[in-house]
């Protein structure tokens, strides 16, 4: 008789985006004719770059003919892309062999997958508000989790803490939803705490191209002896608007070595048993966003959305209302004005002003009483809701 | 202190196809200006059909422009393609909904990642000789796995046997690499044993294009009572070519209870956890197979693959030697004449007629003394190689 994985009824149902759904459904029922302004949204509204359409086009006009027709890809991805990504990290001064990076299916993939390489017994310590995926993947791999609480009074980048012990660190920096991000010296620090317990850090940097000062690290192994303890999981998603066109790297280091056996080499062995590799064409149009022009090019969409985080932020300031994010983030993590209930403080804007976002609550306990607006909508939108917020809260 | 999990270190060494690629390369060094023909290849060798380069085409313009792009896809599928593929499914009188259909990124991704339903305590039933990731993805998970060997005597389909109890049963039909096929009867046989036992059956139909015979079943849902017993995992890589292109497809039944929980609903909620769908665009090309017109197209490539079986075929009736396969599989499984050893006959082939193959050894231990031949090679080379292999037995 076949036992299915116990774990999965351990999962807490995730109602979050589910609810926030139903909410709009109803208040544009009792509405007609009215319009919400979403500000909830963590997808990209622009459309791929030239430089990418164009070289999807060229990889699928390949994939027409028997001459440059291609069959299975490498399992850890194609060489011109695991090297392509390497360059571009060497520009960065974080010198990689190119077997070092492996081509993915995006970030939310990995990060579940990745898991495989870890015994069931390590703990994961998940920074709280954090994305929920993290938790479940644990949850449903039987891993133990330590919650740990950041908040306002560390600027929501908490350090390492004895009380809080795990064998596997999750770090997302640029953060979602807090939109804080780890400086040099506090992301040094958990570094040198990994090196000293021998615990593992994920790095998700899947918002590192939002990083605009030049102090702030885009990789974890811009920082001294991340190689012996960090996996770093990059997507093209927020980069280059790939959500939907679904292509990502991860970067193990060969010095990262637990219990006698490399994590880079085991990751070969769970990528050639386990895949098949990712599309041709998907690799093509990823290796697109790496040259001069698509780098260009993605600079101006990431601009445009900078543009929106600044409107918003502009609001809050006139309005005197305390924020992270926004600057090196896509988002802004608000506390919301008299009120301590996010999810009240989501109906409010609802109702009153017609702005959805996603309350705090939803990330983690200790997001209660914060809510994250995205730069992600369009600019119509996002100043029309800017004036808004400026109105109901003056 | 992270501890990596130890399972890596029970996989054995797979150097089949790295132990080919050494001895073909040998070979060549000794013997410069020579060709070898490649009969060893699982890999397809034509392009992919109009229809779907023309949907791909369309779907990358459609990322190109604000009104028509497509971020984050739902992470069980795009509706269109469930649909779709439901609706192939009725035209064979199986009757589907389409949310017990999910796309996936292919077999091969799919085979490992739908173990985490499994409690780990389940063991693995893999009928031998077989496909090496069946056992390698078990053994990462650290799942006991019973071996049931086949052999000449029934075909290389063996039927259930309580010497050989499992959870979990993996099928493959048409068989890679025995050709095999299953027909009603016998996999009537395994459905009912699943039922009975409350074991569930992956059934692997990456190859079920190939069949020709009307009474071999394409799919287990075509049998009595395998909504209660069976998951099929499905891929568009050997049906149109999509090795490089990474499409394929999985069917979990609604009434696939196991302790209570529905293996449906557990997918839905791995995949919105661990996943966030697969490529739009590839999606879009996926879509195109299953048109009137496609499926068209892809008969003819399937056809053309056909025609080099039934070469192989005729060489190996003219000189009496004897293999499975080859008629409802792309796939020709035959004994080695004159030899026990597999790995000396695949040497003999080499070096006295410059034909590679795959040693049967390589699929498990009851492979010894057999050899598999593919059709997916070139006509020109599999003509060539038919005659050599009936030169060298006459």
């Amino acid at each position: 008789m076949l036992t299915p994985n116990a774990h999965y009824a351990e999962l807490k149902d995730s109602y979050l985006f589910f609810n926030i759904a139903q909410k709009i459904k109803a208040y544009l029922s009792s509405h007609p004719g009215e319009r919400v302004l979403r500000l909830g949204i963590g997808d990209v509204s622009l459309p791929l770059c030239k430089e990418v359409i164009k070289a999807l086009h060229e990889a699928v006009d390949d994939q027409a003919s028997k001459e440059t027709f291609h069959g299975y890809m490498p399992e850890c991805g194609a060489p011109f892309l695991r090297e392509t990504i390497a360059a571009h990290y060497l520009k960065r001064g974080v010198k990689l062999s190119s077997d070092e990076v492996f081509v993915s299916s995006g970030a939310s993939d990995e990060l579940g997958d990745i898991l495989d390489l870890f015994d069931r017994s390590n703990q994961a310590l998940i920074i709280e508000p954090a994305y929920p995926a993290y938790v479940d993947a644990s949850v449903i791999a039987g891993r133990k989790i330590v919650h740990l609480p950041s908040g306002e009074e560390n600027g929501f980048l908490p350090g390492p803490d004895e009380k809080y012990e795990a064998d596997l660190i999750y770090i997302c920096s640029p953060n979602n939803p807090t939109g804080a991000v780890f400086d040099r010296e506090r992301l040094q620090a958990w570094v040198d705490h990994a090196n000293k317990t021998g615990a593992v850090i994920l790095f998700d940097a899947a918002y590192e191209a939002f990083i605009e000062d030049s102090s702030i690290p885009h990789s974890i192994f811009e920082l001294e002896g991340a190689r012996t303890c960090a996996i770093e999981i990059c997507s093209l998603s927020k980069t280059a608007g790939f959500t939907g066109t679904r292509l990502g790297y991860t970067v193990i280091p060969k010095d990262l070595v637990r219990g006698g056996m490399s994590l880079n080499g085991m990751w070969v062995r769970n990528r050639t048993t386990k895949t098949n590799g990712v599309s041709y064409i998907i690799q093509k149009g990823g290796a697109a966003v790496f040259t001069d022009e698509g780098q260009r090019q993605i600079k101006e969409n990431i601009a445009f959305y900078k543009n929106n985080a600044r409107v918003i932020m502009r609001a809050l300031d006139e309005i005197g209302v305390k924020y992270f994010g926004g600057r090196n983030a896509p988002y802004i993590w608000l506390k919301c004005p008299g009120e301590t209930d996010s999810w009240k403080f989501f109906d409010r804007l609802l109702n009153e002003i017609r702005v959805v976002g996603t309350p705090g609550a939803g990330f983690g306990k200790c997001g209660e009483g914060w809510f994250r607006l995205s730069s992600f909508g369009s600019p119509e939108d996002t100043s029309l809701a800017a004036e808004r917020i400026v109105a109901l809260f003056s």
